[in-house]
């Protein structure tokens, strides 16, 4: 047996425990817990086939009492003796995509990323849109390329054409770009014709993972017109592979930003579901921005009652996430684009200048938040590194 | 033994032969082939696992090879005798929605369709947007709402604002209206970091479907900037139960509309994938129009090209539609408000003026193209009915 040494300043004490899906060199992916620089095998431990799956859906589906309950047995599992053969140096084991994707949707609910960001491609017009302040404005991404942390993302090609260009061009991204964000977990899903007020956010959703959302930016700027972005973002979304629990965050709560003007009702809280989250990027090792995650505008919550306000049904496994994460300060920035102004003020990356991601260029985003012991607790990191795009004939 | 009586005008004689899932009382949803009208268990005669699943998903995963080989054998099946107990009459069979989506995109290939929002939508600006004849333009939308044939539609709820209301107000959409589009389904999926080729159309899809994208009107012209169509949309999209195989479509194949300009090579085809399908809307059993396939611009080819040329990958199952299919004549258009110019102009339906679709309104659309022996052949139906919002407290 073996008893996990936790120490006082590990982000993955007893008041965190994130699941996620693991598998050791010869075995099959399976759900684990990770306790400091350990991941103890609930499949093994728990004696519970729900956490011999390949992905935590079924397990989100039971809803959440049965949360709050594994939640407690582990916690009591990992303050024990576990046998030795369920524990695994965090080094040693691979990780994997922890949830089959069902619907994953993007917001856009930070209003310092929306105005960067409306300045940057409708220079001369209001930066906000008229309706971004009404509702939280979001739409859907591809689900069948969220990809797990780790996973080495190619350059997309695709189309792309300046103002002054006569036509479009066809070739590698030239302005590829990282999108810090944090996402959140459907557990239980909702059927169709019914919707999910803010105050059900704590029963319907599971938990939260960061999410790196590439972007293309010069395709996306050709593109999005009139119906949203597309190829520029499909090619790729990484998400970190532990699932930090909604209830981990409890510590981390605030009120999100005053709204002004006052939200219809269905987009009403009674309860803040703001969370305090500072969130760190790296670019190639330097540290480049800390986006806080408490300037979002709009909760978790009222994504939710917004996205099912029309009667749309959710899954367990439904990804949604929070947008680019920024603050009002230049070295808040979740996006590369925001932090160089469009790629006119390069930042200096270990004596290197860089506007947009170079090939072989590696970005980490991680993030902490306080926890319910005094303690901080970490969501462990989402990393990506840039492959060369697959030169094939110009695209033909 | 049956011999199935095929007449000669039956749109679904042994050129079309398409696929479904289907139940009658008692048993679990399972494959079956449309005859003439009668539904043929393939778990039944064919003796194969694949086809006792309550989806297509597993049997499309087995490539073009395959689905030929399956196609000729249940030609000679419903050609000789088959037992009674696997021909169920159409009437007496629940049909179920055939496939697990994947990924559901939805293009917006139709030039007059285009054309015609952006009149409305953008009075006073060029009515396609720039990047329209160089590219096929297409948005994700919710996979999880899509539904099959028959299912009730409840009119959503949302936010709403005309241009000259100061503020949103919330209610139920008063501009409900459909699209009438044609869907196709990926059989075999293509691996992360790689591109489909035009020419690879063929082996890829699997089939297609009829497709009804509900849309609110008022909910998506106020959501719509930046990030495209969300809620307006992702309440409910129906298709037809029936997946008409591309193979049965072959002597339906015809050019697209020229291109001009001329699409970068990656657009090229070699062959045409074109079809000349004819598509039907009854509004309440009367037909208010008739859109013709044939005039939309981008192939499904050309499509699934783009749509993976940033290298994202695809799944059995996901779906792409063309977007709304309409001709350039006023009983051409396949929505609502390009059929009434935006409400401006009503329509009669059985005495009453329309404009957009009401409580207890049905619309059934459908669609023949030519047959390989000289006949034609049908994709059925995508049949809804709108029931009334829900109504609970004004969105609280």
């Amino acid at each position: 047996m073996t008893t996990i040494d936790i120490p006082d300043d590990s982000l993955f004490g007893l008041g965190n425990l994130p699941y996620g899906v693991f598998s050791t060199p010869g075995s099959r992916p399976r759900v684990g817990v990770r306790v400091a620089d350990f991941v103890v095998d609930l499949a093994a431990t728990l004696g519970d086939e729900v956490f011999a799956r390949p992905t935590l859906n079924a397990f989100m589906a039971q809803g959440r009492r049965r949360w709050d309950e594994v939640r407690r047995r582990v916690g009591e599992l990992v303050s024990g003796e576990v046998p030795d053969t369920a524990v695994h140096p965090v080094g040693e084991v691979t990780m994997h995509l922890p949830i089959e994707v069902g619907d994953y949707v993007d917001f856009y609910a930070s209003e310092h990323h929306a105005s960067n960001l409306g300045r940057l491609f409708r220079p001369g017009s209001p930066p906000l849109m008229p309706n971004w302040k009404h509702l939280p404005v979001g739409y859907h991404g591809r689900a069948g390329t969220v990809v797990v942390s780790g996973t080495d993302i190619v350059r997309p090609c695709g189309q792309r054409k300046a103002a002054d260009d006569p036509a479009p061009a066809f070739g590698p991204s030239r302005r590829l770009d990282i999108e810090a964000e944090l996402g959140f977990i459907v557990g239980t899903g909702s059927p169709l014709g019914t919707r999910v007020r803010c105050d059900e956010f704590p029963e319907r959703v599971f938990g939260a993972v960061l999410v790196n959302d590439w972007s293309a930016r010069d395709i996306q700027s050709w593109e999005y017109v009139p119906l949203g972005p597309f190829l520029g973002k499909s090619f790729a979304t990484s998400i970190s592979p532990w699932v930090v629990p909604i209830a981990a965050l409890e510590a981390a709560r605030v009120d999100t930003p005053p709204k002004d003007p006052e939200p219809l009702p269905y987009l009403r809280e009674t309860e803040p579901w703001g969370f305090d989250i500072e969130m760190a990027v790296e670019w190639n090792g330097r540290l480049v921005s800390r986006p806080p995650y408490r300037e979002i505008y709009w909760s978790p919550a009222q994504m939710l009652a917004h996205m099912t306000v029309n009667g749309a049904s959710t899954r367990t496994g439904d990804l949604y996430a929070s947008g680019t994460v920024s603050g009002p300060r230049q070295d808040q920035r979740g996006a590369f684009i925001e932090l160089t102004w469009g790629g006119a003020e390069p930042v200096d990356i270990n004596g290197e200048k860089r506007t947009f991601l170079e090939d072989g260029d590696e970005v980490v985003i991680t993030a902490t938040a306080p926890g319910s012991d005094g303690r901080r607790i970490g969501f462990g990191e989402v990393r990506g590194r840039i492959l060369p795009a697959v030169d094939d004939d110009g695209g033909r």
